[in-house]
């Protein structure tokens, strides 16, 4: 009997490291409430003798990105990328010298180039995102994330994705969902990073988009981005790029700011189980803590309105055991 | 001995008879060129030994839907929807018994209709399906197809589809790839029946699309459908849909007329090993036989270029063993 049970310790040493990966399927969450109500919402939705049962085809899961899967601070990434572009590309315009928001993005005067607001914003992108075959665009930015550190931390920017959050999206896929961004980024600024970062391809990304032009130059086929928006997938835009590229509600949202609160609402207001996640950044120490006043990523509306309409407001400083990789 | 044999009949008639599926996986395809071609290509694509094997995420194929996945004739469905349309909403639109398109549509005159060209079309499509919620849209189109027959074949219009495409489509999924619908039609009319009729879910739904709006009605969030396009999925539009929704070139593309051109040059003048397929209607006894001087469906120009680009051109009537289910 003891050869026997000798014999068999390898295997039950298997099965039980097995069982604590099933056991805690997010590692990096702290044991609050939070992660029991993330881990209730995908049981009751996965189990066929649950009311709550939702077909596998229907387990659609949007995530925002800016400060969602990963940091935005001291502005959006896209931003400093775009602001290096202007750099690279300031020695073909001497008019850009005195001309907003051109010049202060020259001057590294970062404030003066937020308070040009959107307009600026959308200028900056324009003339650094347009003109580029997409070929070209998405070579730029996989160029400019392996030789660019961010300002503060020194870490590449794709090394700045919350640990906790990649924990959720393979959770979710392992259970069945598909996940998607769904960002007021640039959707050709994410689609060459996406698939290795966060494990979601190409045709899962939904941002905001140029428009574009199919032309033959010279016998070959190219798609140039134009300096026209085609869609600000922010806001009001978020339910309406859900819609275009995905064409079903999702039932699993996750934002972070008011930019996801129509998101937020047209996910949690369908039929059936439906689970809206807002990370709340609170941890100075370890990443940002923001809300109310901060210029990007603000969270107010939504953070009223989370407890009556049964969002989920995850406490980065108490709910995450870690934030970066 | 025998008995060991006999024993093992059973299992070897099994085997069998999953050999001829797993011969065979094109039934009804005749054993023609077209159908050689078509299983070479999947499977140097898919084997790790070739020098031609393309990694699964990026098998992408993209189907045109009119005349490539179901008849087109004698008008697109989707008008006959809209004609539809304007026959039940007539009694809230007096003005329409004067107003062209709309007076041709209520004295069933199809050709005038025809004659109304891309715009008389435009403003049928924007009188009948904007204004909808998705949802009533969605609806709408179920209750339409439930409903309607063919008027010559008395087929329900989602029987129309042809069983070597199904089996085509089938085929690469089980090859891991991707298929996609890159149709000029209403990517919201086709959605609420592709997952059933092609087993391709709304996500993978590309096509014309009108622009949304989103708003909160009496507490109740909405997605509306606007009277003003966002995208004419047709011509150099479709290298426009695919990029925008998939956001990687394919390796294999079908189509059956000059609005697939592009999409056809943009996949086949990619890198690597690519499958351009043009469906030529040539069948007037099982379904209809026209190209270059439909009004519908018009085929000149991508037949003309198909032997010098090596796209793979179906000829219908020779090629195909069945043609609807
Ligand atoms: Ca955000
Ligand atoms: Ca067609």
């Amino acid at each position: 009997m003891k050869r026997h049970l000798l014999f068999l310790a390898p295997v039950f040493f298997v099965l039980s490291v097995v069982n604590v990966k099933a056991d805690d399927p997010l590692p990096s969450w702290n044991d609050s409430r939070a992660k029991q109500e993330i881990i209730a919402f995908v049981t009751k939705v996965t189990d066929p003798n649950s009311p709550d049962f939702v077909s596998q085809p229907e387990r659609i899961a949007t995530f925002d990105n800016d400060g969602c899967l990963w940091s935005e601070k001291p502005v959006y990434f896209q931003l400093l990328f775009a602001i290096d572009r202007v750099k690279t590309l300031a020695v073909d315009h001497p008019e850009w010298k005195t001309q907003e928001p051109f010049a202060s993005v020259l001057k590294d005067d970062l404030k003066a180039v937020a308070a040009s607001g959107e307009k600026g914003l959308m200028q900056l992108i324009a003339a650094t995102h347009a003109g580029m075959t997409i070929e070209q665009f998405s070579t730029t930015v996989g160029d400019w994330l392996e030789s660019t550190k961010h300002p503060t931390t020194g870490k590449r920017f794709n090394e700045m994705v919350y640990q906790p959050m990649l924990e959720l999206l393979e959770y979710l896929r392992d259970n069945g969902f598909k996940t998607f961004i769904v960002s007021g980024g640039g959707i050709e600024f994410m689609r060459p990073w996406a698939e290795n970062t966060y494990g979601i391809p190409p045709e899962q990304v939904v941002g905001s988009s140029l428009k574009m032009k199919y032309e033959v130059r010279d016998g070959v086929p190219v798609l140039v981005k134009l300096p026209e928006v085609d869609l600000i997938d922010d806001k009001v835009g978020k339910p309406v790029g859900i819609q275009s590229h995905i064409g079903r509600r999702p039932i699993f949202a996750a934002g972070n700011s008011d930019g996801d609160f129509q998101m937020l609402e047209w996910t949690t207001s369908g039929q059936g189980a439906r689970f809206g996640l807002v990370v709340h950044h609170t941890d100075a120490q370890r990443e940002w803590a923001y809300d109310r006043d901060s210029a990007v990523g603000k969270l107010d509306r939504a953070l009223d309105a989370a407890p009556e309409r049964g969002w989920h407001v995850i406490d980065m400083k108490n709910d995450w055991a870690k934030i970066y990789p």
